[in-house]
Order: C-alpha cells, then sequence, then structure tokens
C-alpha cells in the first residue's frame, strides 16, 4: 500500500534494522524500542490485522517467531521473549500492516508485560464461551 | 506429556470452556481471565514454547488466531484484540506447553497492555541488529 510506512519499509524507501528476513517475512528493530532487541516481525505482503490476513500470512508469521526467537536466544542472550500483537485501534494498533512485536526477556530483568485495567470480569465461563462460538445471542 | 495440565485439557483429563477447535490446535476460556472472553490458543500436541516448537504446529496456531480473533468480533462483540505469548521462564511464561493468549478489546475499554520496565534503552541500532544477526559476538 502506498502510504504504508511497513510497506515503504518492505520495498527499501524507508531504512531499517533488518534482524532476519525470508521470501515473506520480514523482522527488523522497532524505531522506538520498549527493550533493546525489540523485534517487530511483518509479512512482505500488504495486510491489515488478524482479522483479515490470510491463512499463509500468518503461517509464515508462526514459523517466523520461532526464527526471530532463535536467533535472539542464542545470538542475543535472550532467556526468553513476549510476543506481542495488537489488531485494531481498539486494541492499541498503531501501524495498519499486520505486526508481531518480538521482546527479548532476560533472568531478573525487572521487566513486566502486563494487561491492566481488567476490572469487571465474570464467572459466566459456560455463557461467555457460548456466545463466542455463536451459540447463543445475547 | 503426562504431567502437563494443557495436554490434560486436551485429552478431556481437565474440563475447560471450549471456544473453538480443529484438529490440532484448541482453544478454550483462561481459567484466570483478564477479561471476559480471554481465550488460551495451543496446538493438541505438547510442545514448550516458540523455540522449540515445530514449524506445522506455529502454522497452525497461526491460522488461529483469525479464526478466534473472528469468532470474538462476530459473536462476542470485540473491537479488536490483543495476542500475548510468553516463552520461557524468565517471559513469564506459567505452564510449560505453548500457548498464546487472546484478550478481546473494546471501544474505550479503559484497559491497557503495557510492557513496563523498560529503562536502560540504547540507540546503537546497528550494532544490536547485527549482533541478533549473528554476525557479531559482543
Amino acid at each position: 500500500m502506498s502510504d504504508c510506512i511497513f510497506c515503504k519499509i518492505v520495498n527499501g524507501e524507508i531504512p531499517c534494522y533488518k534482524v532476519w528476513e525470508d521470501e515473506n517475512v520480514l523482522a527488523f528493530l522497532d524505531a522506538n524500542p520498549a527493550v533493546d532487541g525489540h523485534t517487530l516481525v511483518i509479512p512482505k505482503e500488504h495486510d491489515q490485522d488478524i482479522f483479515t490476513s490470510a491463512d499463509e500470512i500468518l503461517k509464515n508469521i508462526g514459523v517466523a517467531f520461532k526464527k526471530v526467537g532463535n536467533l535472539l536466544k542464542n545470538n542475543f542472550g535472550a532467556d526468553g521473549v513476549n510476543i506481542v500483537n495488537n489488531s485494531g485501534k481498539d486494541a492499541q494498533q498503531e501501524v495498519n500492516h499486520i505486526h508481531f512485536h518480538i521482546l527479548p526477556r532476560f533472568k531478573d530483568d525487572g521487566r513486566d508485560l502486563k494487561f491492566v485495567g481488567g476490572e469487571n470480569i465474570g464467572d459466566n465461563f459456560e455463557e461467555i464461551a457460548k456466545k463466542i462460538r455463536g451459540e447463543e445471542n445475547a
């Protein structure tokens, strides 16, 4: 897409610090890192989010988690990683080209990935599961 | 694995609130939800994390993001989702069977997925990228 910053990175119009790539996927350092080594994994072909992306794109990204994760572990000394995707502007998605954050973690790094504001949670699991499955219109 | 709680859920020894499944992947409600509709996506076959999982498992999980995301959107009214994976105990992984959290988000829900403690971040992007690629041993 002509106005997509990540498409411009893929086609070389905007530079990036490349971490890994194959035919379908590019991994590069986030320009506003939350931690050193914070990497973004994106498909080279434009798509918006996990709701719309072709199965093939999602499969390629799944395999890229392993590639990039192991580079961070073996070459960068990470003891683990967090992977984060935000799909939808109401879910904090800022660039409308599907991307996954790979955040290296280190033993006793004092960091924390947390989901805050989770008040008002019900215990009506059966009803919630039925609704998600489409068996009930509430 | 005989002592794995998620394997016990897969084989029916421990009950769950199922959201979706196919031959390879199971999605069910997290027993300690951070938000109503908080779903876990796991492969039916045991594997530990993104560092070790077979490509086929990671591909199946990638496709499941779309399936479960769209159920949450179309049936549960979500406006977006956050996807989170923790790989490694130093990255907050609590169950050693690879799993991805799918967290439904809603417009103005007041929630926030954040990565805290990100002090001491360098601007030596070139050096970091080289190190991750394995071109430099620092």
